[in-house]
């Protein structure tokens, strides 16, 4: 599997690591869109929400509730952040293995601004 | 309780529903930031992510899983969608009771873009 964020999963690939548990992984996002910028990821190799299914459901439960708790370990969850998962092309899918970007530290831009 | 999304789900308040299970209520939001614009809310008033407990990982996970159903419904799976959970002030939280947006329906701007 030639999948970047299984790859730092399996620690083939360093990263900045936030918070881990059996089934989630969360580390700094390489590229920050903000002063806080994290994404939090399943353990699993799920590619995309299109293709999450039933059984994954505790499983993705699991990836908001470690992104709240990225929030706090950041100092961000009383100022507030934003969850975003982006799927496929129109999204602006980039890594085609699920993550949850955690955006913080700073106001953040409206819901869908071009630029 | 003075939830506009609570007066919702309790069909007090009209909506456009797009999908409904027992747990979760999906309808389109009233100003649209995208061609696609609709709304995922547990039917469980949660005010925000960080009220969220260990508890609600399934309901969470069944949130994410009915916003994947309504891009289905509405025609953007293939193209691709955005969600999106605003928590707090610098998140730009309007409405205190957990939502997903699910925006779609044209390449969608950057990730956090002022203006």
């Amino acid at each position: 599997m030639d999948c970047i964020f299984c790859k730092i999963v399996k620690g083939e690939i360093p990263s900045r690591k936030v918070y881990e548990t059996d089934n989630v992984l969360a580390f700094h996002d390489i590229q920050p869109a903000a002063p806080t910028h994290a994404l939090v990821i399943p353990k699993k190799h799920i590619a995309s929400m299109n293709e999450a299914g039933e059984e994954d459901a505790e499983l993705l439960g699991e990836v908001l509730l470690a992104a709240k708790r990225v929030a706090e370990e950041l100092g961000i969850a009383e100022s507030g952040y934003r969850l975003i998962n982006n799927v496929g092309s129109d999204g602006g899918q980039v890594v085609y293995h699920i993550h949850v970007h955690v955006l913080g530290g700073e106001k953040l831009g409206g819901l869908n601004v071009r630029g």
